[in-house]
């Protein structure tokens, strides 16, 4: 059984990432520069932002981080996108989510340059991502297949399963996968909450991508032997002998799952740290076209 | 069994928008008005075209034909496109595909307005579509969910196998079939060329949408019985008995599977004028919202 290490995967391309970033900015070039905009106080998204500012100082990224308290009306975070979709120093930015429930997030999202989109949430790069030109892919379906393509996990031809069908993972990872490309070329199946016969599905599927949010949903019995797991749950679950008193666990159940398949990802260190390390190839891509 | 007529559907459908067209334009408010760019002497082409026109008359639209020869410059048909994406008296219009081979039909699919794009294939809209955001849907999956609603077909929870993924049908197709939607709310499995265990597929399908362009490829032994069949295949085949010499068939064996389903649409008369119907529909949005 191979651990398929988000972590390991994504030392080794941040470091080709910053390999870029020397090489190209030797000279007076100013670095690619990411912004993010935080609104509100809520403790997951501000833990997310600072790992992707983080992240950006790693790879020698420009970063920006623009906060603003939960009272912000959406008129203003427009008039803040508005600002970044003209500012020639930022390549590109993107707006934390989930925001307060007074500011529609569509209305947000289609407010923002799809040039500048390094999240791939506007229509325009949704959809070119769907009809197979290039475009900002999501950046959690991007890492789960920088993360296939690395760990060279044959795809073609094979049964995938989501589990899921969000906007931001379940969806574009089945429209990714069902693609005539490598990986990708799968068989798939996208099985979400109304799905009768979900055990029978995900007992017939080489690979699972699990993005459901439902802590351990995934169990022995759904797994065929030799499978490939993708788990993209971040689930926190009370746990009194921890010091935070909660851990994270994912959507499938690692410890009784790990021992049948071939390959799986651990939660955390699978697919989480690929989802930034692909937020950084994004924003790296929005640069080089800025710059050139 | 029962048969989904697309062309007793598609007649009631063009009296409801017919009657619309009526009520709306009594004063002098003109009339939608759809125009279709052909270029070059595809006869199928020709014919396509010529369908759409003459349905447009028959529910009351205007409609404008503008024919080039298959010389036409990529520049020319980019020209075409920008005069009538800035004309105020043009709704909506198509540009009919295959083009020919000097001509690149995404840069030409790029360069309409998405606001008068309603066959749907511009990124824009078809990734509002993804995102289950309001937009022009592609005419022919469009179509289908109008033949499922009107003849309310139970989509939901059940095992939907699309056969193809081409970005005019097999890909819109799942992403609307696996949508929170009625209909939809299917569990979704895209299949295509590289599908190894396409039989056993078939044979768990609920609902089939088939749309690989194989003549008769769809055997009754793929078939559950009583499953739903939507056949979007138009494959010409030679019949010395008739007078054409050739006659459309499905993708579907239609006389060896339709003992056993449940419903099916015949090739032709099934999908085929939904198609047409679903781009009407598409114009009378364009139109509305352009005249409000």
């Amino acid at each position: 059984m191979l651990i398929l290490d988000g972590n390991k995967l994504s030392t080794i391309i941040r470091k080709e990432i910053s390999d870029k970033v020397r090489t190209f900015c030797k000279t007076d070039i100013r670095p690619p520069h990411l912004a993010a905009v935080l609104i509100g106080e809520n403790p997951a998204s501000q833990a997310y932002v600072r790992n992707k500012i983080k992240a950006c100082e790693e790879v020698g990224f420009a970063s920006t981080l623009i906060k603003k308290p939960e009272s912000t009306t959406e008129e203003e975070v427009i008039k803040i996108i508005n600002k970044l979709n003209l500012d020639k120093e930022i390549d590109g930015f993107i707006v934390q989510l989930p925001l307060p429930r007074h500011i529609d997030e569509m209305k947000v999202n289609l407010a923002i340059n799809p040039e500048k989109d390094v999240d791939g949430f506007h229509p325009n790069n949704f959809g070119r991502m769907a009809l197979g030109i290039p475009a900002f892919h999501p950046a959690t379906p991007s890492g789960i297949m920088m993360l296939l393509d690395r760990y060279k996990i044959n795809t073609d031809g094979k049964n995938c399963v989501v589990l899921g069908r969000s906007n931001i993972v379940g969806t574009p990872i089945s429209i990714l996968m069902s693609k005539k490309t490598t990986p990708g070329n799968a068989t798939v199946t996208i099985a979400h909450s109304r799905t009768s016969n979900l055990k029978e599905i995900c007992a017939n599927a080489d690979i699972i991508i699990a993005a459901l949010g439902i802590p351990n949903f995934v169990k022995s019995d759904m797994v065929k032997n030799n499978a490939v797991i993708i788990d993209v749950g971040i689930n926190k679950i009370d746990d009194h002998d921890s010091s935070k008193k909660y851990r994270l666990v994912g959507d499938v159940d690692f410890e009784n799952v790990k021992h049948k398949v071939s390959a799986i990802t651990p939660v955390p260190g699978g697919v989480g740290p690929m989802t930034i390390t692909a937020l950084l190839d994004n924003t790296w891509k929005a640069y080089s076209k800025t710059i050139k």
